[in-house]
């Protein structure tokens, strides 16, 4: 099996946890490394396996993450924990290698007018630190797995419409740079299913079902739809975040990760297990909840619980 | 044109606001007559059609349709308004039937446990209520179609798991009875997009996209989904209410239909147009929420509003 099988099998869909980086990235107060270790071990014992836990930045840029490495090793103690890191620059590449992170996660933006307005940089340069992560964990015999995101795959804030096939372009020059897996995010909600479907079906013509993630935000409500889309058109490997917490500090608008719980449901209903149990996730939502009282945190499960007078489990 | 095409453009999907009605079952408080004609306008200002307004029972039981004949004559003043009703009775009927409704709904469960528990009668008799209401339509020369509705028809909050068979049997004996349409309702909100795919191209093959409704409830968060799967396998008349607001009073846990604004969006995103307009019914929010302050309003596009750069109608 190559490394990314073992680390997402691909008889099964993987859906990774994203609330402890993605939902934390705009919240005015956070959770305490004590809680969010909680959380973690909650969700694990309720049937996750992979977290994405945070972003290698000065703390004084995004304090929330200042534990980033204490919550790597916390998913390394959990038996099976996969756990993922954001670095957007060489420096956080560098700390992102002296831990055991399993992936470590760089951006691209899909558009050049938002990677300059975000991450004053070139798409171009962007793939350059892709690039320079791989090649910096070949040299140290690293075992992570390199991680591209595409941001505004589906459309941007700022650029308004993106073409899939620049996406595709993208894409492919990330696979060339040495990332392991691509992500594509609708960063901003613009996504309908029909071209969640499209440019999911190119994905998976271009690097097969277990080389690509679908990263949904359920900002204008079709976050359920299009993971739906997502994995009737080959996407083996979907993001969430409990109570569908989160967002971008630099996408106006963009409120809310697809709803983790509710993701867990579509895929039972759709005969896709996923080793989860419902009623103990749903529960886990009281450890965010109770650490960020002024946050929203949305969802159907969690509201009535799964059908409990019919097998959902197909 | 046959009378169903002329009241469903068979060309586009169609929208019924069902929220006057499944939206006011349940609620503590509901909007006076003024309040709800305001409401009506707003959203028929926006592009809105097909309004479900209420149901023919004694104003002793279901105070909030007191005014149903009201509100069918508020439609009826609108310009192509069309207006539909339950009657759940033979005195209801006839009561419907003096009136200038465009169509009467009566209701058949899909399974015999929850038609005793629900209405104290067996889905036969429930049936006969169809013919009934048919034949006296027939016999006055009223202009009304008649739409039997499946409840339960994805899941019974009773009996549980619901066979696509014996729903269809279901469907065609209404057929065969004189309904003009049959509603296939997931009440409580059991169903996934897999098993909505299902019976949608079940019925169909059975009755044409012209003939069948399909009714979604977003209990557990997969409202917007199983309207996108619906769409997939050739439905084109969905219900809907604005805010999500809704739910069932015979129905534990069954808490809104799926969100008309979301749902429109979804529409659109599909490219199928809807001749609504997103802003414009976003704001006739404000009538039902200043009216009902204590309910919860859910929904997407109410938030984030449709996507500022992008050209979201395809």
């Amino acid at each position: 099996m190559s490394r990314i099988d073992i680390a997402y099998p691909p008889d099964k869909v993987n859906l990774r946890e994203v609330g402890l980086r993605d939902g934390l990235q705009l919240v005015r107060t956070w959770p305490s490394t004590a809680e969010k270790r909680e959380w973690l071990e909650r969700e694990h014992a309720a049937g996750v396996r992979h977290f994405e836990v945070g972003s290698f930045l000065p703390a004084s840029r995004m304090p929330q993450f200042a534990d980033v490495v204490a919550m790597i090793d916390a998913v390394a103690a959990l038996g099976g924990g996969y756990s993922a890191a954001l670095a957007l620059n060489e420096r956080g590449a560098t700390d992102a290698l002296e831990t055991h992170v399993d992936e470590i996660v760089c951006v691209v933006s899909a558009t050049e007018e938002h990677s300059q307005a975000n991450m004053r940089r070139s798409r171009d340069e962007a793939i350059g630190l892709v690039r320079t992560v791989a090649r910096m964990r070949d040299e140290l015999g690293h075992k992570a797995l390199v991680n591209a995101g595409i941001s505004m795959a589906f459309g941007c804030s700022i650029a308004g419409k993106v073409e899939a096939v620049e996406v595709l372009r993208l894409a492919e020059a990330c696979v060339e740079a040495g990332a392991d897996l691509v992500g594509i995010a609708d960063t901003v909600g613009f996504a309908g299913p029909r071209q969640v479907s499209g440019l999911v079906a190119d994905m998976y013509r271009l690097v097969g079902d277990g080389g690509f993630i679908v990263h949904l935000h359920d900002t204008r409500g079709m976050g359920i739809a299009n993971a739906s889309a997502a994995l009737d058109s080959g996407c083996r490997i979907l993001d969430g975040s409990l109570g569908g917490l989160g967002g971008c500090p630099f996408a106006p608008g963009a409120t809310g990760n697809v709803v983790f719980e509710d993701l867990v449901y579509l895929c039972e209903t759709k005969g896709f297990a996923t080793g989860i149990d419902l009623a103990a996730l749903a529960a886990a939502r009281s450890i965010p909840e109770q650490a960020m009282p002024g946050e929203s945190f949305y969802g159907g499960i969690a509201r009535a619980g799964p059908p409990a007078t019919l097998d959902w489990r197909t």
